[in-house]
Order: structure tokens, then sequence, then C-alpha cells
């Protein structure tokens, strides 16, 4: 969507220095931009190199604030978040228009809202409710009962099985599956045979593959991000603000409180507990029922200690090696 | 689907001990449960809160046997066990009606048994077969020749590659893909170039990503679970009662014999075999080639070695770093 | 696709020794071979085997060429590679009649090249254009000005996100999902909440999980393979021949050089570079900004470092632990 340098100004609450007239029209890196495109430089170093660029106006920290600039500067104490603001202005796409296309099949009692829209091959089943200008891609099937809230965005080939609820505002990406029975089996000690135990209990909002809880219910809080092929299990409860990287696995029964961030191929076994702001790096590993705390106290390995106290272990390892 | 305390209790062998004729509706955790609930207790000091819970009726061991009890109690010797069974009685869910959706594509070369249900946007090709009262969820995709035994379950969104046979009472989650081509290549030394190795084995039975066998079959045995996101590479064959939990991984042509458990994360290195009842532990690596065995013996770190041996290294290796 | 010896010895440049029109129809590992399969052998110790067996005919390396032997003989210097490429021949399927099955849903601005098969419950978006001979099996679904290129064969179920090229001959199996937006956000210092960073860069060809670019392009060269549940993230750039296995995570703007390998469930932190021919172990993991290099050096461990120099490290562990 086209716009101003003056209009993108004030919608991020960057003061402007320069011509405010100059239209804008996407968003890009300092090496690929073209006329029309708005960059950012977090530090001075960048900054003659992005004044340099094809770009019509760049976003920058204060240190901009005095130099001499040929482009239109949008200065702000965070350009990289406002970056992003601008970027949601300009990069808008339609969301197409709404309705539902002929191809989808929508059972009578399922409710939708208002301009939603459901694209072709869609399948949504009996009890289901969809909410205001929520769109559901091509291929994407929606269980039994599941309620979904107003303004989410589900990709393509997405199933939601039976019972799940999806608050607002959850984009949900192409060929996620959610809220799955739960991976509980319960041994049969005369026959030494599995049997699968009851997963009754249910999903509220999440957006990758995350199991139903076995029966209580699984929650995921609000603004909480998960990447890729990432694995929930039964019953977890995840905080708001929580990131976690593509191909960590949760078993189940674990609580992950706010502002966690899990770095990928993370492993966590079941009732363990990660308390507030914990970060923990890439392939780390924590036992069950263990707990980590300690805001802003980074861990890594397996078992996950604090990372000094990991590092320290490597390097005596590596010491003792060179020994033989 | 209702049910009188007295009709359980039969159901799963368990003692009656109080007023049969309660009814039960279904089942629920302690903490969540609502009148008409049935819910367990494995020990003691558990049962107190179950018969103050609102459930009516609770499942529990002998140890429950002499207590005074305000509500019907059901004794037996693996209360989880009876409590997973009779959650199959009170949860079974109506599984739809059996018909072809009008918007499902089934060549008509395929054999469809009794009271088979497929569901919308479903796509069933040439020369497959589907045994009776299975279930072909909306958006599943069953390729050429494929064949499906008896009262198997597939959700929204599989697929199922050319050849495959399934075996009956099969369950497969929502975006599973069965049968498609193994991972091997070869290299042309003259060109340095890799070319497709041909891949025309043939799966048996399976739920989860599992690829097809590079000319030989890969075989699942049955009452083998596998979890979300798990990776079964070509010719591999799993014995039966085998627990694989999520994010695991085989390479080709590994061999898992009866009751092995693997924890989530694991990856293991092609030609391994791990011997009848062996456990290893989550993001356990086993290299190729190598055999692990022991029945009842957990394993676990890359390599894998006796868990009790590894536990040994992580604290000789914390000492170590701790001197400095 | 029935064939005689002769045919395939000349098409493959292998040296027939014995009849060549004996009729072969599919190949066979020596253990599962019937009449009318071809098998090979890459060494002296298996070649009576492959005598003995129930195939028609032997592709061998010259070890073979002086012996007696009982059925056709090909004779060439990669057994393995000619056979993969006899294997073409022998097992190429019929890709299906071209047409657009009247279940497809194709935007009438999607552009079709010629002899193109697209199946039922497929979903062509608007702009998207698709080149000759390629193939879209059932219920994938293609968005918004997606380019794919001559020759392709998209399985089931796959979904490709907006503005994605995809070269030709690209194979993408079922479920995979490409050029989705990349795991980027900006964390606002004011609110501590995470917003949405632009991710309008575009993918350039590939055939898994692949994140669509963070404001930059994502490339993948050509003869590149990646196997099932890889994760690429947003920016990377790919060489050509990598080969990549089940499970393994690149988190943003790696680059993987030419003729890499990496092992299953290895994964490496953002903008690590690994040079050309370098081979990282199963499990394995990089560090962020690190470089690992040296054509066929192979690496291993967390963090990755010279197999001999890990290996050495282990036994020193395992001298420590013995001590106590």
């Amino acid at each position: 969507m086209k716009s101003t340098v003056k209009e993108i100004a004030e919608g991020v609450k960057a003061r402007l220095v320069g011509d405010g007239t100059v239209a804008l029209s996407g968003i890009a890196s300092i090496e690929s931009a073209c006329a029309g495109d708005l960059v950012f430089v977090e530090n001075e170093k960048h900054l003659r190199q992005a004044l340099e660029s094809a770009a019509s106006a760049v976003m920058a920290g204060e240190f901009a604030a005095g130099q001499a600039a040929s482009k239109p500067l949008l200065i702000c104490s965070q350009p990289r978040l406002a970056f992003a603001r601008a970027a949601k202005v300009l990069c808008a796409g339609s969301l197409g228009e709404a309705g539902v296309h002929p191809s989808a099949v929508v059972h009578p009692s399922a409710r939708l809202g208002k301009e939603v829209r459901v694209e072709a091959s869609v399948v949504i089943a009996e009890g289901a409710a969809i909410g205001d200008r929520t769109r559901v891609s091509a291929g994407t099937v929606i269980g039994f009962d599941v309620s979904i809230g107003n303004d989410c965005y589900l990709y393509p080939n997405v199933t939601i099985y039976a019972g799940a609820r999806i608050g607002a505002r959850v984009i949900i990406h192409a060929g996620a599956v959610l809220g799955s029975d739960g991976f509980g089996y319960v041994r049969d000690r005369a026959t030494e045979r599995y049997e699968k135990f009851p997963q009754v209990g249910r999903l509220e909002i999440g957006d990758t593959t995350v199991d139903r809880g076995a029966l209580d219910v699984t929650r995921i809080g609000r603004g909480t991000k998960l990447d890729n092929l990432v694995h929930i299990g039964h019953n977890c409860q995840l905080g708001e603000n929580v990131i976690i990287a593509a191909q960590t696995g949760l078993s189940g029964s674990i609580v992950l409180e706010d502002n966690v961030v899990l770095g990928g191929q993370v492993g966590i076994g079941e009732h363990a507990r990660i308390e507030e702001g914990v970060m923990l790096g890439g392939q780390g590993g924590v036992l069950p029922h263990k707990v980590l705390r300690g805001k802003g106290v980074a861990f890594w390995g397996t078992p996950a200690k604090p990372v000094r106290e990991y590092l320290r272990e490597l390097a005596a390892l590596a010491r003792l090696a060179r020994k033989g």
C-alpha cells in the first residue's frame, strides 16, 4: 500500500527530517532496496550505506539526528521495531474477498462471523464457529465443535482437531496440526501390551503441532510464537510472549512461564517447569520434573545448566583430551 | 456414551463397592471432574481428594478396598489401565455416518469395504482398497494400489504413497505422510553429482512420516506407536509394541526389536540394531551399525551408553570443571 | 516399462556379457529378486549370491568380467550408479494423463504450460505459473504469483506460499511447506512484547520446509536434496549438490556451500557458514556466526569440532569416569 514518508513517520511516531512528501511503496534491506522502499539502520556505521542506497527513505536511531542526509530520515529510539510497524502498513496485502468458495464444505450448523473468507476445498465440521474477518485458506480442515476467534489467519492445509479453542488474531501456518491426541499409553502388566490412555482434554489457542490435553486443558498464552516443526505434548501450559524456535519438542505436562525463550531442537522432559524469562540454547535438554529458574539466565547443554558452567566443562574436557 | 457404574465395572473386570446404578457419562482428572465423570487413583494418598471431588465414581487399586467411601468404588489391580478401558466406552464418539461425500474423488477401480466413511475432498487413486468400517477424513489422499485394512481411522490431510500396505485398526494422525520415497542417492564419481537411487520397496503398516523401503520392504509391527514428527527411513524393521516419542529419527535399514522404547529427539544411524526391550533416553544418539542390547536396560547420551555409565561421566566432568 | 538386457546395457553404457535378448521388467535387491528383475553387486563376495538369485540379470563391477556366469552380466565401473539409471527406465511410471481435474480450482489468471497435470482438489492462485509437463498432485495449494518450472513433480498436500520461485525438475514430497514466513520478531523495549518483523523476501527453488526470506532472497542450488522434516530458516543460501538428512534445522542467514553433507538432527545457528565439501555428523551443532571449513573434513558434536578431536574427548572423558 502506498504511503508518504510523513504518513509513515506519524504512524510509527518517528521524527521526520527532510521531505515528507516522498512516496513509499515497500520495504527492503539496504542491499536490495529500490526506489520507493524504506530501509532501516540500527547503528551509525551502516548509515552512510543506507543513504547511498536506492531506497527512498531511512528509518534510523537518534545517532542520525545531526547528520547531513540526502534522503528523508525517520528518527526514533527503536528503529527496527518502527520499521516492522511501517512494514505492516506498506506491505499490507489484501486478505482477499470475504465469502465461502463453492467447493468448500461447511456444515449447516457451523457459525461463520462477518467478512469471513473460506477458500476452496476447506472443510468445516458440525458445531464449529469462526470469528469475524478470519481467513481459512484452501485445504484446511476444521473439526467438530472447534471455535476460532476474530481476525485469525489460517494458511492452507491446516488441520484442527475436534474441540480446540483458538483465540483472536492467531496465525496458523500451512500444514500445522492443532489439538491432536496426546501420546499417552498405559501398559497392561498381564499382556505386556500398550493401550491408549484417554485424551479428552482440549487445546486452547496455539499455532503449530500441538497435542490435545490428556484429561486436562493445554493452554498457550497470548503473544507466544512457535516456529516450524515444534511439538507441544499434552497438558502443557505455555505463558505469554514465549518464543520457541524450530524443531523443539515438549513432552507432556510442562510449564513454560512468561517470556521463556527456547532455541531450536531443544527437548524438555515431562512435568518440567521453566520459570519466567529463562533462555535455553539450541539442542539443550531438560530432564523430567526439573525446574530451571532465573529471569534472563541462559542455560545450555543436556542436561541443561547455566551457560557459563557448561562452557567451563567444555573447556576442561578439551584440556583433558589434549593432555591425552 | 452413557453407562452405569455396574456396567463399567463388569466391562473392565473391576470389583464394585457401592451403588452400581449410578450413571456415568464421561471421564476426567480429579481436578476437573464434574457429576457423571469417572476418575481414577493409583495410590492411597490421592484417594481422599478423589472422594471429595465432584466425580460420580472412583476407579482405584486394592488399597481402597477397606476404606469408607462416599461414592461407588471400582477396585482392580491396574486402575490406570482399567480407567483407559472404561474411557473407550464412555468417550466412544460416533465415527460419523458411512458413505462417500459427493466432493470426494474415488477412482472407479478402488474397492471400498462395508460401512466405510470417505469425507469431503478425499482423493482415492486407482487400485486402492479400503477395509470395512475404516474412516478416511477430509483432505486425505490415498495413492495408487494402496491397501488399508478394517477399522482404521485416517485423520484429515494424510498422504499415503502408492503401494503402501496398512493393516487393520491403524490410526493415522492428521498431516502424516506414509510410504514416501526413501532418501537414497548415489554419487557419480565422474561428474560428482548425486543421482536418485531407486526406491521401489513398499511400506507395510505404520502411523507417521515413514519412508517407503529402498528395494526391500519396510515393516512396522502390531501395537507399535509413533508420536508426532517421527521420521522412519527406508528399509527399517520395527517390531511389536515399540514406542517412539516425538521428533525421533531413524535413518535407513535399522532394526528395532519388540518392546523397544525410544525417547524424544533420539537419532539412530543406518543399520543399527536395538534389541528387545532396550530403552533409550531423549536426545540419545546411536552410531551406524551399532547394536544395543539388554532387556530393560536404559541407555542415554551420544554415543548412547548405559545410563549409569553416562551419569558417571557427567559427574566426572562436572568435578573436573570445578577444579579448573 | 519392459526392456531387454541389451537395451539397458546400452542405455547405461555397461558392457554386456551373455544373452542380450533376456527381458527385464523391474529391479530388486538380491534377496527379493524375481524373474524379470535386474540386481546389482558392488564387490566380488556378493556375486555368487546374485547369480544364484531369481534375478534375470546382474549389474556388476569389473571384478565380474572373467567369471563364469549363469545369467547376463552388465559390467561397468560404477554398478550402483548404473543400476540407479537402469531403474529410471525399468520403473518409469506413467505420470498420469495431462489435464486439469474438474474439482481443481485454478484462477483464470494462472498460466499452465503444456501437458501439465493438475489433480483433484488442487488450488492454484492468481498469477501463478506452472511449467510444461509438471504434475501437481491432489490437495496441493499453490499461492499467489508462485512460479514453478518444467518437469517438476509435486506430491499431494504440498503448500507453496505466495511469491516462491521453483526451478525445473524439482521434486516436492507430500506435506512439504515452501516459502512460509521466516520466524522473525522484534521486541518492543517499552511493552516487552514481540512484534512480527516483516518477511517479504522470496524463496527460490527447494523441496522441504523452507522459510521465505526475511527481506532478502533464500536460494537453494541445483541438485541439492533435503530429507523429511528439514527446516531451513529465512535468508539461508544453499549451494549445489548439498545433502541434508532428516530433521536437521538451519536458523536464519546461514550459508552452506556446494557439496556440504549434513547428517540427521543437525542444528546450525544463525549466520554460520559451512564451507565447500564439509561433512557434519548426526546431531552435531554449530554456533551462530561460526565458520566450518575443510573440503572432505568430517565434524561432529556440539559445538562441532573435527571428528578426531571429538572422539579424543569422548575417550578422555570415559577414562576419567572410570578412574572415579
